[in-house]
C-alpha cells in the first residue's frame, strides 16, 4: 500500500506555498512562489529516490530507471501552478500521488522494465498569460515561438518570463519527446465535478477528455422604447436568443456525453426600458466524441439560422476555439481498470468523462493516454473550498501505483 | 387651419438650443440651455397673445383667458427638456403645437368659455436626477420634499438646482392645482413607435398610457466548471431563466395590449467556461389596463416559481417600480375623435396605446386626460434621428386646435 499519510502531509505542506490571506493559493508560472513550490517538490522527488532535472520549458522531472535502459518511458504527473485563489488539490495531487507511487515502488524494492518519469508541467492553467499547458506542449513538441509572445497583465512575454526564471526559451526543442520515446501517459487528478460523489465512488476511470468548442453568438435586431412597440412589431434579439438557448439546453441533453454552457450573455444598450438592439452570448460545447460534438454544433447552427429568419434578426457566429477531444486509449484504460481491482476498489471502476482540459490533451494522437479521477467534495474546484479527503487521495494514489506498474512492467 | 410653416420654423429654431457636435440635442433641467429654451418659448407664447408666467417648480405657463373668468382651465402642453443627445420633437412638439393652436384661435378671433393654459413642464425625462415628471408632479400636488433630495452626477440635489435657477422649492405648493381648478388635460406628442407608420396614418388617438411595472429577477444556482458537470447534475440558473423568459414572451402575446421587455441580463461570474452561479434580468411590463398587467404579472410570478422548483434554483423577485396605467377619459377621447373629423383626417382616427410614460400620468384620477400621437419616422426616439414630417406635425396641431376648442367651448 502507498503511504496515504505521507501523501497528505506533502499536499498540505505544498498547499502553504502561495497561500493568500483571503484563503486559497495563488502560484503563477515563473514566479517566486512557483520556484519555491518546485524546490519543495524536487526535495520530495529526491526522497523518493528519483533523479531530478528541469527541462528547457521549466518542466520539473523526476526519473526512476527501468531495467531496460533503452526502453520507452512511462510518463505521469500533472501541474503545480494554480488559478488565482485556487485550491490545494488541482494539479498538485497528481504530481504528489505519482511521487508517492514511485516512492512506494522504491521502498518495496519493485523494479520495472520501462523507466517512469513524474513531471510537474509548467503552467497548465493559463492564468498568467491566458495561454495554458505550456509545459505539456513543449513535451509534445507543439509549443511554437509565436506562442511565447503572449503577455501577462504587466506586458511581460512568456519568453521573457522564462528567461528571468533562468530557463531557455530558445532551446525548447530539447524539452520535446519523440513519439517513440514515450510508452504511455497517465495522470491522476481531482474530478472537479460531482459525478463520483453522486454515485458514492472514491476513484473513477476517465474515458476521455472532452474538447471544448467555443463560439460567440451575436444577434442583432431593432432597439426601441420598451413601451412604444407592440410585441408583434418587435425585432427583439433577446427573444431570438431565448428560443435558441432553450434549443441548446434541450438538444444537448439528447447526447449522452455532451455538455453545453452559456456562461456570458450581454444585451446592448442594456437599459431596463429599452428593447435590446443586440445580444451576445458565449457557448462552450464539449463532448468526448468529436463527431458527436460536431453533430450537435451543426444542429445548433441550423436552428440559430431558422430562429433569426423567423424573427427578422441577424446572426453572426464567431469561432473562438475548437479543441479536439482526447479519448483515453484502450491500453491505459485497461491498466487503470486492473489497478482498481488490485487496489481493492469495487469492480469495475466507474467510468466518466473529463469535461475539463488537462495536460494529456497535448499528447492526443502521440502516445496512449489515460486519467484517474479522485472524488471532489461538492464538485468545487478553482476555489479555496476545493477538497478531496485524505482517504480518497490515498486510494487514488494506490490505483496510480498499480497502473504504473502494469504500464511499465 | 393652423400655420404648419410657423410651427415647423419654431421647432427647428428651438431644436438648435443644446445642439451637440455629435448630433442631437441635450437640454437638462435647471441648466443654461433649458433657461435659453424657456426664454424662446416664452417669446412664442407672447407672440400667441398668451399671458406668460413661471410657477415655483419652473413650469413655464402661457394662459389664454376664457369668457368665464371663474371657469376651470383646460391644460395642454408637454416638456422641453431632453434626454442626452435626444431629438427635436420629443416634448417640444407638444408645447409648440399647443402654442400654435392658441395663436390660431387668437388670429381667428375665436373665444372659449374656459381658459386654456399651455404648460412646458419641468424635467419630464428624468435624465438629470434619475427622477422625472417633476413639473407635472408639482402641478398634481404630489411632488414631496423628499423627492427634492435626488441628486445629479455632481451630487447637486433637485432643491439646490431649483434654487440656483431662481425657483422656490419651499413654495412648491403654489404650483399645485386643486381638482376643481382643471377641466381636462390634453397633450400632443410624437408616437416614438411604429404603429402609425405601419398603418399609414399621420395622427392617432391614444386610449391610455400604459403604466410600467419594473421587476428584477435574480436566480441563483450552482456555479461550476463548464466541462466537469453533466447536464443532468447541473443547477444552471440561466437554464431556468431561459425557460422563464420564453414563457414571458409567449404569454405576453396572449394579451392584446401588453408588452414585455427584458432589457438587461447578466450572469455571474460570467466566464465562457463557467456554469453561471447567478443570473439577473430586468422585466419591464406594461399594459394600459392595470388588471390585465397584474394578471400577466401573476402568471409570470407563478411560472417563475415552478421553473425554479423544477431546476432546484432559487428565485428572488424585486419590485423596482409599479406605476398605475392612466387610461384616457371618455370626454377627452371624444373631443379628439371629433377634432380628427374637423381636421379632415380619415374617420375614425386610429386608436393606440402609449407605452411610454408622459406627464399626463401624474394627473390620472385627478382630471380627465387624453393624448394625440403624431407619426414617428421608423419609430426612432431619444436619438438624433428622431423625426416627424412637417405635414404630420401640422395635422397633429390642427387636431389639437379643434380638440381644445371642443374641451374649452
Amino acid at each position: 500500500m502507498v503511504n496515504a499519510g505521507r501523501l497528505w502531509k506533502r499536499l498540505m505542506e505544498l498547499g502553504e506555498i502561495g497561500a493568500q490571506e483571503s484563503g486559497g493559493i495563488t502560484r503563477f508560472s515563473f514566479t517566486a512562489e512557483e520556484r519555491q513550490a518546485k524546490e519543495l517538490v524536487a526535495r520530495y522527488m529526491k526522497e523518493a529516490g528519483l533523479f531530478v532535472r528541469e527541462d528547457a520549458a521549466g518542466n520539473l522531472i523526476g526519473r526512476r530507471e527501468g531495467s531496460d535502459a533503452d526502453a520507452s518511458v512511462v510518463l505521469t504527473g500533472s501541474h503545480i501552478d494554480t488559478v488565482p485563489s485556487g485550491g490545494k488539490f488541482d494539479g498538485s495531487l497528481g504530481v504528489l500521488a505519482a511521487i508517492e507511487a514511485l516512492q512506494t515502488m522504491q521502498e518495496q524494492g519493485i523494479s520495472t522494465t520501462h523507466p517512469i518519469e513524474v513531471v510537474a508541467f509548467t503552467d497548465e492553467e493559463g492564468s498568467r498569460f491566458g495561454f495554458g499547458m505550456i509545459g505539456s506542449r513543449a513535451v509534445a513538441g507543439t509549443l511554437r515561438s509565436e506562442h511565447l509572445k503572449y503577455t501577462d497583465v504587466d506586458g511581460i512575454t512568456i519568453a521573457d518570463a522564462m528567461k528571468s526564471a533562468n530557463l531557455s526559451p530558445d532551446r525548447l526543442d530539447e524539452a520535446a519527446r519523440l513519439p517513440n520515446q514515450v510508452k504511455a501517459y497517465i495522470e491522476l487528478h481531482i474530478e472537479q465535478g460531482i459525478v463520483l460523489e453522486s454515485i458514492g465512488h472514491p476513484v473513477g476511470l476517465v474515458t476521455g477528455i472532452a474538447g471544448p468548442l467555443w463560439q460567440q453568438f451575436t444577434i442583432k435586431g431593432q432597439a426601441g422604447h420598451a413601451g412604444a412597440t407592440p410585441m408583434n412589431l418587435r425585432r427583439d434579439p433577446l427573444q431570438s436568443a431565448t428560443e435558441l438557448m432553450g434549443y441548446i439546453y434541450a438538444e444537448t441533453r439528447k447526447f449522452p456525453n455532451a455538455v453545453a454552457t452559456i456562461g456570458k450573455i450581454q444585451t446592448l444598450p442594456g437599459g431596463v426600458n429599452v428593447i435590446p438592439g443586440q445580444v451576445q452570448f458565449s457557448l462552450d460545447l464539449r463532448d468526448v466524441e468529436e463527431a458527436e460534438r460536431d453533430k450537435l454544433e451543426g444542429r445548433i447552427r441550423d436552428y440559430a439560422g431558422e430562429v433569426c429568419r423567423k424573427y427578422g434578426t441577424e446572426l453572426t457566429l464567431e469561432l473562438m476555439q475548437r479543441v479536439a477531444p482526447a479519448p483515453s486509449s484502450l491500453e491505459v484504460k485497461e491498466a487503470i481498470a486492473a489497478a482498481g481491482k488490485l487496489a481493492g476498489l469495487p469492480d469495475p471502476l466507474p467510468e466518466l468523462v473529463s469535461g475539463a482540459g488537462h495536460d494529456g490533451m497535448q499528447f492526443n494522437g502521440l502516445w496512449p493516454l489515460g486519467m484517474i479521477f479522485v472524488r471532489s467534495r461538492n464538485g468545487i474546484s478553482h476555489h479555496p473550498e476545493e477538497w478531496s479527503s485524505k482517504e480518497d487521495c490515498g486510494l487514488g494514489a494506490e490505483v496510480l501505483h498499480h497502473a504504473l506498474l502494469l504500464l511499465a512492467k
